[in-house]
């Protein structure tokens, strides 16, 4: 078995060739760009950790492995051309170098280039491997429609916002892992368990990273802090705080909500702290950790050969960066 | 044996169940409302009756030719965000009716749920048609990005132009007819003989679509004639006129080209009658149209069972409207 950084690492290698044609160029260069970005790689990687949960790696999980990164990457194309993000990883986004239609184009091309991997998928599973793709693409676009859609709202629940976010974060994560499993040979009860281990997980990481971006320290985030404050984008933490708040809050909250000045930041974190927000999102956070736990030690398999993926999910979880 | 007037009207009545779910509205709206501008559903049509030619139409084959559709509509709603174009069949597109970041889901999404379809498709087929389709989609793509890129380009030759539209335009007609002959059970032979039908008779049409928004009848065209002129579209028409057009007469066609006052489209009509370039045109689809005959003659069935397929490639051919 294997640790996820040597998976990570043996993913990266063989994810780096190259998967389109040379011609055109102008299409193709644009997403050879946006994948030598890099990224983390972990929903493929969680999908070979399912799959060796049960069994050694076929060929067939490496290669559903590519789609599900290719399928992130279409999607993360996409969302930047929505959400006129200028850079991703540092770097600039692909419509912002290529110009919106070849975003466009290029985001389609790599999702049918996802389906050519999954097409390689033996007769035994791709019937169901396409199926549980296509759901989850479709949850994932749904998740990011919901989004918007929240943009212009004034209010948004609590339930409304965790489902939004299972959509449009979680269910690759989980998606990815029973994949594996299936592949792997786990049987519906072992891949069930998995996907809701993948989802909680997917839900813990989503408000980890919430919380960091209001509270991390800069020098370990890597990026701006307070940057989801700023854009006013609804978090976990801005929707606790405008359900928690007495109505002075509410209405200071919603006042430097309107503000652009030196002061928001600041302003907004004040009352996150005086809301409790932070610890909320900490408890929230440790309630889906331990319900992702729980799931995985449901598994039908030798607790050995959990250990892999506990340490994963402690890592997605307990990263202060 | 069905005409192709039976199959569209027993196409369209299966097409339009809802191919969506209810929620989120914000999503599936959008899709529900572009299926329901209609079109003629030549693609989906081309598929049944290469189906046909062979056998009764399955099950699967309407499956796939509802995957077809879907995909057509796909390209349409996100060339129509590339092309800023404000109408579609007479009414609003989808970027201008809910947005364009709508519209660029609303398309993801009726992509992965052409997929859907496609995998009802039984093991005995699915991996070809999933590798045709693939290759198909991709084809696309590069085909609108090449005509994204002819756009900025000064001087485009025939032939680079030709490859563009067989991208753009023929190889879904050509694939459509394939994976039909594929799922009648035609050999390999017979499978490539109707694909390269589809595809000459892809040209064909793309011929006299160039050709008729220039010259047609405006009151049988149901269209502004001059359409491609007044936006400086490179069609078939312009790239033979700049080739064949005297130094004098192209001097004439660039100048022209730059103006947007109300003598352009009869003062480039003028300069491609003076090239003969209708002339031309009229033989370029007329050689297109015999080579998709010659193709159609050489598949090996009963030559009674072709004549839907005749009737159907001299009403895309010989159409003035």
């Amino acid at each position: 078995m294997h640790t996820f950084e040597e998976l990570t690492h043996k993913f990266s290698e063989r994810f780096e060739k190259d998967h389109f044609p040379p011609e055109p160029a102008s299409l193709y260069n644009p997403n050879r760009y946006f994948l030598k970005l890099g990224g983390k790689r972990i929903r493929p990687v969680c999908c070979l950790m399912s799959a060796e949960l049960f069994d050694e790696i076929t060929e067939e999980a490496w290669q559903v492995a590519n789609a599900i990164e290719l399928f992130h990457n279409f999607t993360l194309i996409h969302d930047d051309i929505m959400d006129k993000a200028p850079l991703r990883r540092g770097m600039q986004t692909v419509h912002e170098k290529f110009g919106d239609s070849t975003a466009l184009l290029a985001g389609d091309v790599m999702l049918v280039t996802a389906y050519d991997y999954l097409n390689k998928v033996s007769q035994k599973y791709s019937t169901k491997i396409i199926s549980l793709f296509n759901k989850t693409a479709k949850e994932v676009c749904e998740g990011q429609q919901l989004d918007m859609d929240f943009e212009s709202k004034d209010a948004v629940g609590i339930e409304e916002y965790l489902h939004m976010i299972s959509m449009k974060t979680s269910v690759l994560l989980a998606a990815s892992m029973k994949m594996g499993a299936l592949l792997g040979g786990a049987l519906d009860r072992n891949q069930n368990l998995l996907y809701e281990f993948g989802r909680k997980l997917g839900m813990a990481f989503q408000v980890q990273d919430d919380y960091l971006d209001a509270f991390g320290d800069p020098q370990k985030f890597g990026k701006q802090v307070g940057g989801d404050i700023k854009s006013n984008k609804k978090t976990f933490l801005l929707i606790h705080a405008l359900e928690a708040a007495s109505s002075s809050q509410k209405e200071e909250l919603k006042d430097l909500l309107q503000s652009n000045d030196e002061k928001k930041v600041d302003g907004v974190l004040s009352i996150f702290k005086q809301c409790k927000a932070d610890e909320w999102a900490k408890e929230l956070k440790e309630k889906f950790t331990k319900e992702a736990f729980e799931h995985l030690e449901d598994i039908a398999v030798l607790s050995k050969r959990k250990e892999p993926l506990q340490k994963l999910a402690v890592y997605l979880t307990q990263r202060d960066f």
